[in-house]
């Protein structure tokens, strides 16, 4: 099955963590949005799903993949079909609902650390709603942060230490590597702090990035940068001193 | 089989969207959190599973629900897993992700209205983010809250405009009632500006209300009233003029 992932170009966002799980399992896959409108893709074809009128199932936004006729949205509904079709998950259904937990456990983190830079409204500028994003980041580095940390620490600690979710990798692991690399990169300070308190995320975050799939897709073209376009943006005032 | 949920006691919250589901379908449960502590209930019951440090597969936060031996969290989690058992989301799996899709997609539609009134922190009063509060509603019910209520809109008129998955009432239904209900308590102003330009969410909304075992729940102790500790929040100043 040759899969079709849709996303905003020129930012990881959301889109990042579907495309981790289909680059670790060596999937056969389009980032069509990113590939050129004059072959028919690119955002234009994007846009054609989200407005199309007769779409009975449309997305409310990007990520969306395409696997045959299903049109999937929602990052973790989409890793939640993924996963048993990219071997990334055990197969059981209390396995998949616990990988599954901890991805929305995820995604609710994300949205938090997105929030610190827009915490009035997504549609004005950070430098519109920059007082604001300073107190918001204040409490999420002293407060969310290590509090979330801490229970993903403590999950993976119980499960033996090496992965989240069972005795392999699953894209539950993928999802929390991406979630401290782009903590590294938007709140270097803070992570630094935490990081001594959370052995077992660091050296999970290392084994991914090792994993030779990935290794070779992180230093590929097709892994954007992290930007001040995406979820983890590095302004240093919102940074821990 | 005889479930129980976990929930704070006291708000509706994101616990209300399962109690819903439960009810409708009239499903044998335990407001676990709502029964006497004197019995091994209460709190102090839910807190246990929070902090046993045993546990390995820990919910971060409630709500809960406790299945036989299965611990799930997350709202939408729990509903995807209830759905199929309580004859509440059609059988076939792409009907299935589609429901919950939706429930994603309602959950960070809630998200929003939440944060209206908590943008900074949850941690901190309303009172010590009102000047914020005040920007991040003006936000939300001039353009999130009409963006989100036409998606839901279109996408029940092209289903036919009676449920919006499938044939028959699931629990996307009971959620969106749900939002409608809150969206009517925390802004009224905001809402009745809107309804005209959605008159299948208004029709869909009535409907719910009316079924029997749902309105007979609506009448009873069992259903909490909206208040100000809950997510949808009634702050005439973060309302419509």
């Amino acid at each position: 099955m040759r899969y079709e992932l849709y996303y905003w170009p020129g930012i990881q966002g959301r889109g990042e963590f579907v495309r981790l799980a289909l680059e670790e399992a060596g999937a056969d896959y389009l980032d069509v949005a990113r590939m050129p409108e004059k072959d028919g893709m690119g955002v234009p074809a994007l846009m054609r799903f989200l407005q199309n009128p007769e779409a009975k199932r449309a997305p409310y936004a990007p990520p969306f993949l395409k696997a045959g006729d299903l049109v999937i949205a929602q990052t973790a509904n989409i890793l939640f079909f993924l996963g048993p079709r990219l071997s990334l998950v055990p197969e059981d259904e209390a396995s998949r609902l616990w990988a599954h937990q901890l991805q929305l456990t995820v995604m609710d983190f994300i949205k938090e650390a997105h929030d610190t830079h827009h915490p009035i409204a997504s549609s004005l500028y950070y430098e519109d709603q920059k007082p604001e994003a300073l107190r918001c980041a204040h409490d999420f580095v002293t407060q969310r942060l290590p509090k979330y940390l801490g229970y993903f620490e403590r999950l993976l600690a119980r499960n033996g230490g090496q992965w989240l979710v069972g005795a392999a990798l699953s894209y539950a692991d993928l999802s929390m590597f991406q979630v401290m690399a782009g903590l590294d990169y938007a709140f270097p300070n803070a992570l630094a702090k935490h990081r001594p308190a959370h052995p077992g995320l660091t050296s999970l975050q290392r084994r991914v990035a090792e994993r030779p799939r990935l290794a070779a897709y992180l230093a590929s073209p097709r892994r954007l940068a992290f930007s001040e376009k995406g979820i983890f943006r590095h302004y240093p005032e919102l940074d821990a001193s």
